[in-house]
């Protein structure tokens, strides 16, 4: 492994994340099910992946750098023998990822080992971990889950359990996380109280599921039981399941991350009780509504563009249209031609079916605009295959605001829409016409379920405190989720 | 490299597989031309990969198991020098794959190097084998191109130019091939009578490119010129372009495998003149009017189901869903966890997306059945998934008939439409109803062009001589392109 | 990386190590320099290695298990730029061998950034774990510089520089210990009290160099300075080389493990003034005088009874044969036929030459006897060649006690010469004669000079405190240095 | 695999390879067996290995680049099941090293299939290839063994048995070669007519087995029972073991290489019943006659030069030390840093014990100087360590001539005896007296026995024709076994 380590505000601490859990009944195998559960979450971190099992207080683990098909096999899922285990998977970033921020996260501490696998960002981190340097403390990875697991071990010399523990911790720990705590007998899955990022539990006859999302849940044969509340802390043990309310003094507002329905989760996901796959055709169809067109077709950018194309096409009535072909075998170790050979339009990763384009009026839909880069291209793609119009539509409203809890959204400085107006954005990309999803539309986008949702990256309205010290280290080590690029 | 080699007859010496070559001007690298041709054929063949490039006379290669951005990286490709090129991927077979038999074959002979990259499968490769045996050739590979090279090898000491050998040598080799074949000064791509395997012909600028299928024109920057006729051999070098039509005696039948169409070309190619996109939404078309129904939704089995469940929807007027999620993360090193685990349904690598099937009448579209075993999954998925009806279609006739021009369809006594009706087949797979694409309207889903193409493994109709000989080897050895398994 | 988390005594804690660093003047490399450096002390640790280099406060590093010239490549030491380094080889045990536990061991600490590299063991070390996990601790590691890091952290609170703390934690930990420490400005080496494990200086031009043996320093160029002392720190920064001599409260003997003369370090190598290679010479003088016998030829266990061997020779007049042949090619994979093959002598590792044994009176020398399976291979694989006579002659008194500072002596129940009298081993072994060195004859093998050693794991006079807490762990997950099984 | 195909003269046709082989009774493993072999044979072949298994006629085998250790592991062994196998070491070349270049052949013929591993360096070798190729022959790979396949394979078509197609194949190959061929029921040893390289055979319990040394014959645990004689074929099948000479018209003169006591073979082997140990001893002792000196010590370079100090040691009195310890972990993938650092005097892999050296008169001894650059950095180390007197003896005469026969000497060009003279290239090195053991006592150090060798690298005197045609290549791809550098 391969580290530099200086002062960790520079390193991207923000990332999407995926957890799972599960507490066996005897009837599954907790590593193998981990197995399937992080398959469904592949999509959340592509970075690196670990299982951690414990047998009887003893904790096993395997984790390293890369997918989950590439770091396990099936000789390590045999030797991760256990009644409960946690998994993660983390997201790729450029550079700066490296082993020893891989999770889970195991440890000794005073009441025996310890597991944690988390998802989302504290906004009070660096406090957290300059107190405890404060008293002498050292960490060794840069990863808030360390600071969790510190805030914990102390907490839990206060109190008379690890769930105490971890409740207490609640109170102090800030921003964005779904947790799992995996100790030598309980498994402990919690939720911020604004509940930033998805969680939700299942059953696979007695045993528990805990998994970012519903998908997860179903890869591993189990059912979906409920949604992990905001602030609740879930217990499982061999005895009984609890549910833990912590008193968080004033009431949070729920402010789960609409962006899991745009972009984040899988369209076979629910979450919150809201179905991933009919948000996005619903922002779709409001794009029909609100940005109609005369056309010939709608085109789905690949992947996440196909379901609002469905929604567009079905609320517009203009025809569905395959018309970009992804190639499928192209993953992140793919080389970027572009930077050996200047070709001017390379179709690898997306091509176009040009005899269908040529001549007509095309709607293409894509989820959001970042930078401006992809979305230029893909219009680029389609003028040169013929398409006489091309009308953009975005399934979400612009970007505008920096997110604090775990997403990477680049700095202002990068987000297009912070320096240009959509007509701007629309001449830079080349396209006839261009909506994007209205800020106002994202509750009928949600089918107006009574859900609290943030949408912070597109209103400025931050539901929770920011994390003033880490701007600098986003501006300069930010990475972005622009996964087309 | 590990091998067993004994009977060769044995071995799957039939696979579908992806060639691409490129003569350069000086414009653009071939080594990254044939990396991203690869990248855009790979779906013709995971097994193995090579790129050869001749640099004034002198073959520098490169082959190795594995994926197109498994074996190659920028240090490689920069290493591989040359005017030309020509690169191949190969099918992933189960167990007799070897790194031996990966391709281009590079190879010495009397008037110097030859490297020759090939789809196809001859039929009379034992003969030739043996015939060339009898004369004291040893064979070092189990595939057909070890056994062309030694023809050309020997054909060239007869004649004046390697391109008159490869045309005595196509007067030799009998059955299906797509052939190229790099001499010092020279590009050559060839096609069977037949014409049963794609290939085609694109330029970037002044430089000739070759590639089993169009995509991968487009894949490099190149434009699509023409098809290369069967029984054309294309000469390319350093002055000319040069077709030759060797004269093969009688005339024979154009027989493009119609299953190009149906299930191996990417949706985005375009195949002797026919979009492939554009065939299998015709395919779902047909199917809509021959096999109507009253349903809710028309979902289509990702990936290859999707094309002609848009045309069943266009067609039949019921809305085309997306219900149905494919995990895009699972390749070929997935751990089947039926292997350990005895869960009655994973849902790993396809999920439905529940809340939309529940209570519904589903069309589901798939290209084929086979052994039967995927459809039965996919019926069940759905059913428990709560659909109300189910009625399969698949946009093809029934498999009844082996292959012996470079596919590998199993043996009749695995096809499970050689030994049930289709009624049978619908009660083992428990559909509601189930509806195959009528084989005589394989015409019309290629819009009646007038092109002739081989239907044998759905009529038994075999447009060339078959393999009497290693058909044991195919019943032992065979294996199947059921990808969804 | 797969790990194991429960008690962790139960793993070995106890393992003899290598460590290097140097702080440059700009004449030298210091990854590179590390690089060598690890090269030479290589046989005090296969298990793992790392280098860590600090760059104007920022500590890059790369740590891997395997060999230095597995971990290592030019693009990794490019990578490393810095003014100063540490690094450090970790010896291979059975199973519990882990990353994780590599070291050096890199951490942020209130002050900025910490390495620390470490050979030895504490014997207060759980005591330690226990006090801070009662103060909230927690650990990810199983190596007891993990609790160093600690105190030193919790120290540094308390004082004014990094080099006071690292002499307060002097005081809080016990043991055996030979430490580099580097902090963002500072590289700081330390030595036990007792001076348990050696530690030398060099300089090349104006670097300083620090390294566990002399050879390490030739190796980089460096030329030698002096022996650290026990209790002894060194620190070194862009300004001065000072040193600071903690009190201690009482006077410590001097301590030094006799066994690193016997077997431990290089033959090229000098240790607190002596030279390995003339110490074993003098062992086998000695022997010849203890033990004379009539014989043909001196033939040395190689490579580790060979300097011995060649003493005796001197001594006793019998001419040195290399009679026994080692295969040099394998390490530590190689793949013992004894597991999957019942031959009955195999040959592999050693080789005796036949043809100059047969017939003739043999004195074989090897430096130590553990358990007694060696002594009784070599004594059978000379019968078998043909000796007429085989005299045993060991360069060192039995093995009795446990060691608790940094080797692993296996638990007394496996040690041979616990069980049995010399009468006994010798029938065991078949040998004619067996003779040990006199553990009276250590001061004279070390020519009378005037160093305080340890022989506890010969006589059981234990210099300082032993750890019965871990005790117990070593009888279960003990490992042995007997290198030529 | 990465491969260059160009003129194939250009590259190094001629290595030193060992080889072996075992038909197995049943009361041992073939496949264990010959990783045994090979382990002992390591020393002979560096770049890549190889073993293939016949199990009723079906050939299995695994190959590839890289040590023995690095190659196999249990599992591949445990894969190669069969009665007999036979396998390769292959000599470690700069850059031209290849996969498909490795050992043993494999390969499909009239007759079935054939493994073939050989050791040697045929002088016809471009001839047979032209002559083949004049005939339609195509080559995969670059070394003589695939020209003996074909040779064999078509001689096979004009007689009865594979024996007959080896032994007619020996009156058409010519230069050095020891030759193991297997058939599907026929283990086949035979050596050339001059019998330039070894090869011997054993017996473990019925099984027969062939080595290039009788050392590994004792690493798999069967005894010697004879050398195969020059111009010999040993046959080995289920029901005998025959020994066939076929006539070669004129007398050939034995001519082993006299180099393999020098310094190829392992000191634990006996080659034509001559012990390697003894005549290297006995160079030792002739040196001491001849170059006598007075002098404190006798060093030995290790390895080479260690058996022949002994031997000085013992003639002249003067006594043997361990003067210089070599680095047993410093294998091929070393870094060497004065690629990188221009440390004037860097001692990694050889490293004198300075104290011992200092005010010294050094008897050094070398097994023999090729460019003449390890002789000037011994004797600079040795000055730098304070050696008082440093008198060089070498254990060989001067190379002066290129080798046909196998080894890769470099050319005249680079051989620094032939552009100096002995007092030259002692005042080059720095020495202050030099003594090769002269070229009229090589019979007096194989102890005057009846045996015929080749001395034609020392002499001039070519027992056998040479290669003209592969010279040129050879001058611009030899590559040297100056194995110290």
């Amino acid at each position: 492994m391969k580290n530099s380590f200086d002062n960790y505000a520079k390193e991207g601490l923000h990332e999407e994340c995926g957890v799972f859990g599960i507490f066996g009944d005897g009837t599954i195998n907790p590593a193998y099910a981990c197995y399937n559960g992080l398959l469904a979450l592949q999509h959340r971190g592509q970075e690196s992946c670990g299982i951690a099992v414990t047998d009887d207080g003893v904790i096993d683990y395997h984790k390293d750098m890369g997918l989950v098909t590439e770091v396990f096999n099936n000789r390590i899922l045999d030797s991760l023998q256990g009644q409960m285990g946690i998994a993660h998977v983390r997201y790729s970033t450029a550079g700066g990822s490296v082993l020893e921020n891989s999770q889970p996260l195991v440890m000794r501490y005073v009441k025996g080992t310890l597991a944690v696998a988390h998802n989302g960002n504290l906004t009070n981190a660096l406090e957290i971990r300059s107190q405890l340097e404060q008293t002498g403390a050292i960490f060794q990875t840069t990863i808030d889950s360390e600071a969790i697991c510190y805030v914990i071990a102390r907490e839990r010399l206060k109190c008379h359990s690890v769930e105490e523990a971890v409740a207490r911790t609640m109170r102090v720990i800030k921003g964005a996380y779904s947790l799992l705590v995996m100790s030598p007998r309980k498994l402990i899955a919690a939720r911020d109280p604004h509940g930033f990022r998805p969680l939700c539990m299942g059953k696979y006859n007695d045993s528990v599921v805990f998994a970012s999302e519903s998908a997860a849940l179903d890869a591993c044969g189990a059912k979906f039981i409920r949604d992990i509340e905001p602030g609740e802390i879930v217990v499982v043990d061999n005895k009984e399941i609890r549910s833990i309310k912590p008193d968080f003094g004033e009431e949070k507002k729920q402010s789960l991350c609409v962006f899991e329905y745009i972009y984040f989760a899988r369209s076979d996901s629910f979450i919150d009780g809201i179905s991933v796959y009919e948000a996005r055709k619903q922002a779709g169809r409001i794009l029909a509504r609100e940005f109609p067109v005369e056309a010939d077709m709608v085109v789905g950018v690949p992947e996440s563009g196909i379901d609002a194309a469905i929604g567009y096409s079905e609320e517009s009535g203009i025809p569905y249209e395959k018309a970009i072909v992804k190639n499928s075998y192209i993953g992140r170790t793919f080389i970027k031609p572009s930077q050996k050979e200047r070709m001017k339009s390379v179709r690898i990763k997306l091509n176009p079916i040009a005899d269908k384009i040529k001549g007509k009026r095309v709607v293409i839909i894509d989820d959001s605009i970042v930078r401006g880069t992809t979305v230029d291209r893909i219009v680029t793609m389609l003028r040169e295959a013929g398409a006489k119009e091309v009308h953009m539509r975005i399934s979400s409203p612009p970007f505008m605001w920096p997110c604090y809890y775990g997403t990477d959204i680049p700095s202002r400085g990068e987000l297009i829409a912070c320096n240009h107006t959509v007509e701007e954005i629309r001449q830079l990309s080349g396209a006839d016409s261009l909506g994007y999803l209205p800020a106002d539309s994202l509750r009928e986008m949600l089918h107006n379920a009574p859900i609290g949702f943030c949408d912070a990256c597109f209103s400025g309205n931050y539901p929770a405190e920011t994390t003033k010290k880490t701007f600098k280290g986003k501006e300069r080590g930010g990475m972005n989720f622009d996964k087309k690029c």
